[in-house]
Parts: C-alpha cells; structure tokens; sequence
C-alpha cells in the first residue's frame, strides 16, 4: 500500500465528516481511569462508543466493531486476556485496531503485554508518548506514565517502529509527530492544559480507533483524530479558567467542531 | 397487588419529596465506564450510593440496603458473581432491585447473565433501550449499546416481558415507555443531548432503585425517576453549549429540583 | 520522632510550594468510581498520579513513587492481593503511604483487608470519616460509606488508633480532626458541597500521599492536604451554582490556588 503525499487539511475535514456521518462502532478495552471519558469524548464527537472488555465477548465483539482500542492502562488478567481475544478477532474480522502502550519502558507486566499483541497482529496505529514509543522500539523507558523524552528524539525510534511492524505510530507531545515509516507529519495545534486532564492521550487512541473505521490511510486517521481534538482544544482554553472547566468546555467544542474550521485551523508540516 | 390508576404527576412529586426525606442507601453493582456517573447523579439527587460489587460483601450489603441496581455494561467473572449474590440477597431481605441488562442480545455472556438473575428472583424493574428490551422478552437483539428499535416497537414485548417476571419494564427512548404489564406510561420529556452523554440510561437505574427504596408501587418508582431525570435535563439544557456543560448542569438541576416544579412539568400520557 | 509544634499556616504554603516543585509521583491503587476524579485532582494540584494496581507491577512500582495511596472503595481479590505487594513495596523503598479504609466496620471483608495492611507496615496517614476510625481503632462501625458519627466522639479513638501504629489519623468531617496521638489540629474550612460529589474524601488520601512525598512530618502533610482542598472547595463554592459546576470549579482552584493565599485562608485550631 503506497501513499504518495502527506496528509492535508482537507483530508482532516473530510474524515471528520464521514466519522460524523457513518458513527463508527469503537470498541474499547481501556483503563478504569478513563473509560468515562473516552466514551464521552467518543459520543460528543459522533461516534458511538462500546467498552466491551471482558474475555467471553471481547473477540467476536471485535470482529463487528469499526474499529477497537486497546490501552494498557490498568491492565488485569481478565481484561489483559479480553485484549489478547479483541485483537485476534480485529485481525480475523479486517478492522482497525490501535495500540495504546500507556508506561510501556517503566513497567515490566505490561511493556511484555504490549510486545505480545504486537506480535500476534499488525495495529494501524501505536499512539504513545515519547518515552512509550522509545520502549517499544528497544530503546530506554520512561518513569511512571509521564514522557521524559521529547517526540523529536523518539521519531526516528518511531520511523523504524512503524516499519517494522507495518503501522503507523503517533507520537504526543508539545509538537505531535506522526509517520507510517516514510511520511512524516507533525502538528503543532493544542494547549498545556491538555496535561493537566487526565486521559486525553487515552482518549485519541480511541478517537484514531474511530477515524481508522472511517478512513482508508491509517496515517490520515490518525492525524485527523489528533487535529481534531487539538484544534478543539484550542477553542476550549479560549474560554475556560483552568483544567476543570477546560475538560467540560473540551466537550462542547468536540460536538461543536465544524470539518471546514478543523482544516482552517489545523497546523500540519 | 393492584394498583387501579396510571401514575399521576403528583405521585412524582411525592416520591421525590420523600427520596430526598429518606436519603435511600442504593447498591451500585455497575460498570467501569459509569460508576463515578451514577454515584454523582445519585448524590445530587440526595439519595447515598454504594458500589459494593464484589462477593464477599455484596450479598449481605444487599440484604440491607434500600435497593440495588444491577448492570451489565461491563461484566466480569468477579462483577458477575457479585451480581448474582446481590440479587439473593435483595431477595431474601426482601429489598427491591433494579436490572439494567446493557447490550442484551448484542452480546451473548451477558444476556445469559440477564436471563440467570431473571430466573433466580423477580426485579422491581427491567430498565433499557428498546433492542435489549425486544432481546430479553425473546425477540431480535440491538448491536452494540445503541437501541436499533423504537420504544413504540417494544412496547408489546416490554408488556409480554413485565406480565412474566411480575415486574415493571421501562424502556427508555425520545418518549420513554414504562408498564407493569397492565398500566403504560408514557413519558416525553427529554433532550437530544442525554444520548451525548455516556451513562444516563445506567445513571436512571441507580436512580429507580433510589425511588423503590421509598415508593411501594413499583411503576410509580420508575415513573418518579424517569421524569426527574428529564425535567432536570430540560433545565439543564436550557442553559447549556454541548454535551460537556450539559452533563454538568444537569448536575446542578437534579440537586435544585423541587417537587412542585417537577409535577408541574412533567408530560405524562 | 518528635515534633514539638503544632503545624500552621505557614507551614500548610511551605508545602504546597514543594509540591508543585517536586511533582511527586503518586501511585493510587484506589476504586473504579473515583479513579478519574483522582487523578485529576492530583494533576490539577500539581501532583503526577500513576493507578498502577495490579499484582505483577504494584509491588516495585510502589518502592519508587513518591507517595502511595491504598483506597479500600471497590476491593476485588486482585486488587488487593496488588494493595498488600505495594504496601510491602513501599515499606520497603522507605515511602509514605496512606490508608483509605472505606466504609470499614460497616463491611467485614474489606475491614479485614484493612486490619491485614495495617499489620503489614506502618502508614504515614490513615484517612477516614468517624465511623471509619473508630471501627478500626476497635469501637463500633458505621453503615455504608456514610459516617453515622461525629470527627469530635472519633477524636479520643483516632489518638489511640494514631498512638497504636505510629501513624497520623485524619478524621474528616465538618471540622476535620487530625492527630499524631499527641498533637491535634482542627481544620474548620469546607463547603456543604464537598459531601455531595463522589470521592472527594478518596482524592484527599491522595493528596495526603503526594504532600507526604514532599514532607518530612506526616501531621503536616496531611493538614495540609486538607487545608489545599478546604480552602480550594470554599473558593469554587463562591462562583458555582450546585455540585455538578462545584466539582469544576474545584478542579480549575486546586490549580489556581497560590500558597500565600492557602495561608491566609485556612483555619487551624
């Protein structure tokens, strides 16, 4: 599968408005910390979320969702055995499926968890941060589930990463920095305070889970799903007064977000 | 037990006077994705919830607490026995509880569940979309957590359903239908942006299992709830700019509605 | 160890301002309703929060955080053998940790589980509400997760409990009453509010756990953390219209609130 060019405005605005139009099923095998959140997230921007996790379901579920998320956020036995079935039944059935290696480098369980599912089956996007995606690629870890490296130091772990597994991997940060192996796009939109909320990172796996139904080239969803919720950002802290109310005014602008303003706004090079 | 007349706005009004009177203790055997939801929708409301959701605890909290609600959104093999001691122990201490089968006919494990708590004693009230409604009286099922049939549609099967198990169905929708087999209420208030949030239908569980706590007719509880919950939401969309500062306000309004208020803009047919 | 003085408001902004220099890591093993809530009232302070709660990286991950929270809300047979390997971990690398034993004496298991910790390993702080206290220190249990007694009659019980292991008991209540078994602070500010959205006792453990990473005396930190999200709560109060929009505004205060103004405000006795 050859793509020519780099992703463009446009092709954000239009994944946004088949996203809106066919409401993808997004499956989710996530954390507990989050799980509201996403499905908000995902029901505020148009797609229809269902956090189907558990080993008797998970896999045939898999195999009808649009697309399926897994984050290692809070893994379990139980729920670390439903991500094993939920990725065979993505890859039996043909769907796009996003791996979200939440402290893979600083914890040992699930850094091996992450290299497992990778093993058995080709994701169409790893979404990380810099320290996540050096791991997986061999290099060092990070510290807790904070980045201690800077997305530009962790592209080319990326770059090679994505090749090695046929995928394409997103790297967040400050400047997002996304490649399927050979293109290469960064994107400066956001805010700090998407720091200060817990599972916004959690939340775009889902969202490129989402795209990724819609969406041919797995490096357009993925660089729609991170401008959408970085330009909606933006007009979120334009009128909140701390992470609080930004998380809450965040869901309105998702709801809110016109395609023709994403790809007015977005900053892509 | 007969009840010879439908539900009336002023019953509404009484049983949320003595919710808010009585401070029902509810058992929340819920989901991942909604337990801090519902816990906060319950505390606004002026009822006191309690997730205890485990085995060890949750058979002899049930036979003490005001009512217990039940709901499949994200069964585990630990989640799922609890659920199953919870109901004998509502049974034995004769306490009503609610059952919220999420997904019923979607997914097979948890529709098996639905039909094992069905079998081992009788709910208060079944609450859900039309689909797992239609699925749980042994028609066609739904995909995913979205309803694919009208409440108009299930109507039939919800009063099948309610005539079987000697209980009340509820089964939510833009008019939402409620029946004890005999009686049927029809409840339209509402707004688009209560499908944009995740977990108010799961939330309307918690809160029926509230209003059994302290209302002897059944298909009063459920009316009762259902009506706060969307005059409530009719307020607080009213003031409102998405789904974010709507899930919040809605907050704020079940904590500031008065009984008068509620019975005076209820629509009840 | 001993501490000659009683902690003041000086001391209250002193560490406060430590907190936010040192970003302490704060590993919560806590319950599937406050998890969110949790980690963004650690993020909004200015803490790092890391659920990290199962049985394969609890245990290692505990000896390197900076502060550790055990939070008995939802227990399930994973979780807590996690507790017990993380509070083993965390006495081993010499880290504070605090005890949450929620709605213990009203519930036997988990009041075991809470019992079987505390013999493990000495926390730096046990936090609970009067009824909390004195089940533990041996007198009679609440019901449910709300306290039937007050922080005055739990005082007496809390010195023993405190005097017993070595620890500091954090009553919280109208008046949070707090103790090292020889000294006591009183903690008068709060809002009405606090008790009506979910988990802001569970987020306060937290918060004690991370000011305990950046604090020598246990009694300082967790008045401290009692005084940040007091003081924090009376100025959300100010500007909210119910507890949906309190529990916004709270977050968006944690993150404005300076030290100065934590010591000008808060109310020690």
């Amino acid at each position: 599968m050859a793509h020519s060019s780099a992703p463009q405005p446009d092709d954000c605005a239009h994944a946004l408005a088949e996203l809106r139009r066919q409401v993808p099923l997004v499956q989710c095998l996530t954390n507990i910390v989050v799980a509201q959140w996403t499905a908000n997230v995902l029901l505020a921007l148009g797609a229809a979320p269902a956090m189907v996790d558990n080993p008797a379901e998970a896999g045939a579920f898999a195999g009808i969702a649009g697309g399926v998320l897994v984050n290692l956020g809070t893994p379990y036995q139980e729920t670390a055995s439903a991500m094993a079935l939920a990725v065979a039944g993505a890859a039996r059935g043909g769907r796009p499926w996003v791996l979200d290696p939440v402290a893979a480098g600083a914890l040992a369980w699930r850094t091996t968890l992450a290299e497992q599912l990778l093993d058995d089956a080709r994701p169409a996007v790893i979404r990380g941060n810099a320290s996540e995606i050096l791991a997986l690629a061999g290099g060092a870890g990070g510290k807790g589930v904070e980045s201690v490296d800077t997305p530009e130091a962790a592209l080319g772990a990326g770059m090679d990463l994505a090749k090695r597994h046929g995928t394409v991997v997103a790297v967040s940060g400050p400047v997002d920095h996304l490649t399927d192996g050979e293109r290469v796009v960064r994107i400066s939109n956001g805010h700090p305070w998407l720091t200060q909320v817990t599972g916004v990172g959690c939340a775009l796996g889902a969202v490129m889970a989402g795209f990724a139904a819609v969406v041919d080239d797995a490096l357009v969803a993925a660089v729609a799903a991170t401008a959408t919720l970085t330009v909606a950002a933006e007009h979120a802290a334009a009128r909140s007064g701390g992470p609080g109310s930004f998380a809450v005014a965040l869901l309105d602008e998702l709801a809110d977000l016109r395609p023709e303003v994403l790809a007015a706004e977005v900053r892509l090079a």
